[in-house]
């Protein structure tokens, strides 16, 4: 029996080779029967601005469509066009001890930053929790610093089932390592830092970024370290083995400059990102067909979380 | 312009004087372009059975139909029927500061009073918020122990359209001063107390429950002070002012016992719920009429939510 995948993408602006690499590309290579949404109630926990979140959704949207994710064989839809795990959400909090909650680490990590603590960022495990548990999920691949939701999902779903008998499946978790994508100035990619090579920026912009990124001031004939080298590393998650071998070598013997690696690496950024760039412009200045493609993931998705909700809602007597 | 009045009533099982005099005669008094709904998913904070939730609504939905409640003039319904409360709940939780919630009294009580903490207690007030907000209510009448979560809900309606522009329409606090009816031992009428007057309790059943009555141990013949008898004072709620000036006279006179008194009170209790038995009793044996009656409303109440739910969803971006 095919397992059933699931994932949220949170729509946080301008995708970059960090999320390609981290995630999209997994997404996209492992799409069959998966469920993927757009977090946009999600984004409202640290968002409180109409259309900046209206055109990060669209950019999540759009870039997925065109790196070639295919609403036919996937479910990709937004968050909020399946409502029902709002009220999954509702029913779930009164299985929730208040404890469970006050000891998720990323809650207590954003008030350490000194956030302004919301209910919503409070209650956000139980809303991700209803986005597990409504459709049945199998698998859902997380990163360390999520585990613990998973961990507060199963918990509900044992609290649940414990109260109002068997009605949730229980997600298996499946830990993934992330890889580490360093940003141009070798830090971990992050538009946080303000480092990243943006999947859809192009030409000039494009070699400007690349031109610019940090390395060593060994001279053009020195021998290099690929090991050590943020050229290097970006260029192997964009290059097939061979080609990676041979830059490799090329450092390694000397005469090779960081100039030389930087346009190897603008050409394969180029080669693996540039077909998709008039896909994502068509679906950009198109946005009813953006919504078209969302809108039958959203059919698929809200039909199953109505048939889980049924269920719940039936358990705990409200029908 | 009419003023739209809400309130909800508590699925608390078996309805009794205490309710009737303290919240149901207003409702159904003040019923033209009202709103009520029977708070299924606030039940779920404190109930965990799902059958008692089912009976609980059954119960309190006939009672108030057949005690004169017309889905054609109030708006009657199952708050679980607008599960668009629930997706505003999500959207409210996000302009509320924890803090709002952690100041709340009646989660605080209920705390102390030694109730384990679920999150769906904590968050409650904002469910309410949303149950006021989504249907434009003008008027919510409460008691001082719900002012506060009045004061919750134009908290988050004020922070809201502050965030995010004009959406929700600020509800007027009406304050009403509860009426203080005892129960046979003379307590304050409650079902915890287990000192109720059920209001479809009948028959010989009623007549032993009214004939148990806590009293002082005057003989017959003794003068009786009517303003400290438990019998006069609830003979009050359902006697004309003639006939309370006639028990009056008739206990200051002497030679008017308690049992007297007692059958004057059954004979009214009689009158005055005697006509609703037959009615409630039809309505409990086919559940199907309950539903159709109660989907009179929701369809009615939904309809107008998914108007309020879609003003605040354009607000936030989600569109």
């Amino acid at each position: 029996m095919s397992q059933r995948y699931l994932s949220g993408v949170q729509p946080s602006g301008e995708l970059h080779l960090g999320n390609y690499i981290g995630a999209m590309r997994h997404h996209i290579e492992a799409q069959d029967d998966a469920y993927y949404f757009i977090a946009d109630y999600h984004a409202l926990t640290s968002l409180g601005d109409a259309e900046a979140l209206r055109q990060n959704v669209r950019h999540v949207a759009a870039a997925y469509l065109a790196l070639g994710l295919d609403p036919a064989r996937a479910t990709f839809f937004r968050q909020s066009d399946v409502p029902e795990v709002c009220e999954l959400t509702w029913l779930l909090s009164n299985v929730a001890a208040m404890g469970l909650l006050e000891r998720a680490h990323s809650y207590k990590d954003k008030i350490a930053k000194g956030l302004q603590p919301k209910v919503g960022l409070f209650t956000y495990p139980i809303l991700m929790a209803a986005d597990i548990l409504a459709y049945d999920s199998d698998v859902v691949p997380v990163g360390k610093d999520q585990a613990q939701h998973l961990e507060i999902t199963r918990d509900l779903a044992i609290a649940f089932n414990a109260l109002y008998g068997e009605t949730f499946k229980l997600p298996r978790i499946v830990l993934g390592t992330p890889e580490l994508v360093p940003g141009i100035d070798g830090e971990k990619m992050s538009k946080s830092y303000n480092n990243t090579l943006p999947i859809f920026t192009r030409g000039k912009a494009l070699k400007s970024l690349v031109m610019s990124i940090k390395t060593d001031s060994k001279g053009l004939d020195e021998p290099k370290d690929p090991d050590t080298c943020t050229v290097y590393k970006l260029y192997t998650f964009v290059a097939s083995p061979a080609e990676q071998a041979e830059m490799a070598a090329a450092y390694r013997a000397g005469g090779y400059g960081y100039g030389h690696a930087k346009l190897a690496l603008l050409k394969k950024l180029e080669e693996t990102f540039g077909p998709a760039y008039e896909r994502y412009d068509a679906l950009l200045a198109r946005p009813d067909d953006l919504e078209d493609r969302l809108r039958v993931g959203a059919t698929r998705a809200r039909a199953e979380a109505q048939i889980v909700l049924g269920r719940a809602r039936r358990a705990c007597g409200l029908d």
